[in-house]
């Protein structure tokens, strides 16, 4: 998979990507307290990221600061917020609906960021028909005709670990675009489709060693 | 923060911890299956990481194949679960039991990765009191009283981005040593505290951003 993107926008690389929602976040705030404007070192000390890393951040999406000023807070947030994508709708299914593709499709949050859930798949013969939070849940099998209604690009998968690579060859199949892959699986995906992984267990793995170092000491 | 380990078990980066799992995700499906033996080779073609690395990243905690047959299956899944800490319970808070904090507590999942949510804090009158699927929920300002009721050492940020923050410094007047960051903020902890971030709406910036880059082929 490449890692660097090539638009109109410039060159942009996955760290990139993943810092600029931490810059929205922090001016977002600011911008609820009516500061007008805020520098990169200022933006360094709150969250941790080298002022100089952050300018430069910012320039690969044409942001440039004011010499002494520094960046526009109002104008900075609502230019990461387009840039990002946040705005924009974009539907999405959620490939297994238990446990955590459930959840997943109760959390408001993700709606925030742009990401709208129409459609839950499962099959588990007590989920199918039902629904959560108002998003229908339908069986597996219905997924190409359902891609064909909804037209929609994203799939979340939230499927048992086991079942990870043949639910995702189904999905690809099925013709969807984009796989938010939530299983610690590492799915194997043609070219042409985007893949994002989120492991949050695997996240888990590095607290417990933290802490144990830690609790070394 | 460190980004390597130093414990009986070795130097141990970050990034070797976030591959581990991925292999113990594999390797426990060729276990299911009855698989006796597998080589580095076949674990990177499954899951697209290199044959060397994954050699690598074994040897660190003292996994090592045989020559010309590959590592005993059964003894890697047992040895990985036992590395990553997945198969201790780990007691934690769940800060913040809306929308995301709600829908974690709801994941039996994260049971599965040895974290065990045994109470959630809110501020809302609405959920104080309540419980989900059987985990009290109490007032954030009962935080302190409930960690040395429960001995918790890990909490897990779900709250608003704009109080997560202050909600961290709370959290670690109230004692507890680790913070599993879901808010797209980066909190300022002090040294000693541990801290995991999984910002998983950030995640969702990169999929926009390769999506858009597929679309304009």
């Amino acid at each position: 998979m490449a890692d660097i993107k090539n638009t109109s926008k410039g060159l942009l690389p996955e760290p990139t990507l993943r810092r600029l929602p931490w810059y929205l976040a922090y001016v977002r705030l600011l911008d609820n307290r009516h500061v007008e404007y805020v520098s990169s070192t200022q933006i360094a000390k709150e969250i941790n990221v080298d002022a100089s890393q952050i300018a430069k951040d910012l320039s690969f999406i044409n942001i440039k600061g004011k010499t002494r000023i520094g960046y526009e807070v109002h104008k900075l947030v609502k230019e990461l917020t387009d840039f990002l994508g946040f705005k924009h709708k974009h539907s999405a299914f959620m490939i297994g609906a238990g446990s955590l593709g459930g959840a997943l499709m109760q959390d408001v949050g993700l709606a925030q960021y742009g990401l709208n859930i129409v459609a839950g798949f499962d099959v588990n013969p007590d989920l199918i028909g039902k629904s959560i939070c108002g998003v229908p849940i339908f069986g597996i099998d219905e997924l190409a005709r359902r891609q064909r209604e909804y037209g929609v690009q994203i799939a979340v998968l939230a499927v048992p670990v086991e079942h990870a690579q043949q639910v995702t060859d189904v999905i690809i199949q099925s013709g969807l675009k984009a796989i938010w892959n939530f299983t610690p699986f590492r799915i194997k995906v043609p070219a042409g489709i985007v893949i994002q992984n989120t492991s949050i267990y695997a996240h888990l793995a590095v607290m417990y060693n933290r802490m144990d170092e830690m609790n070394a000491k």
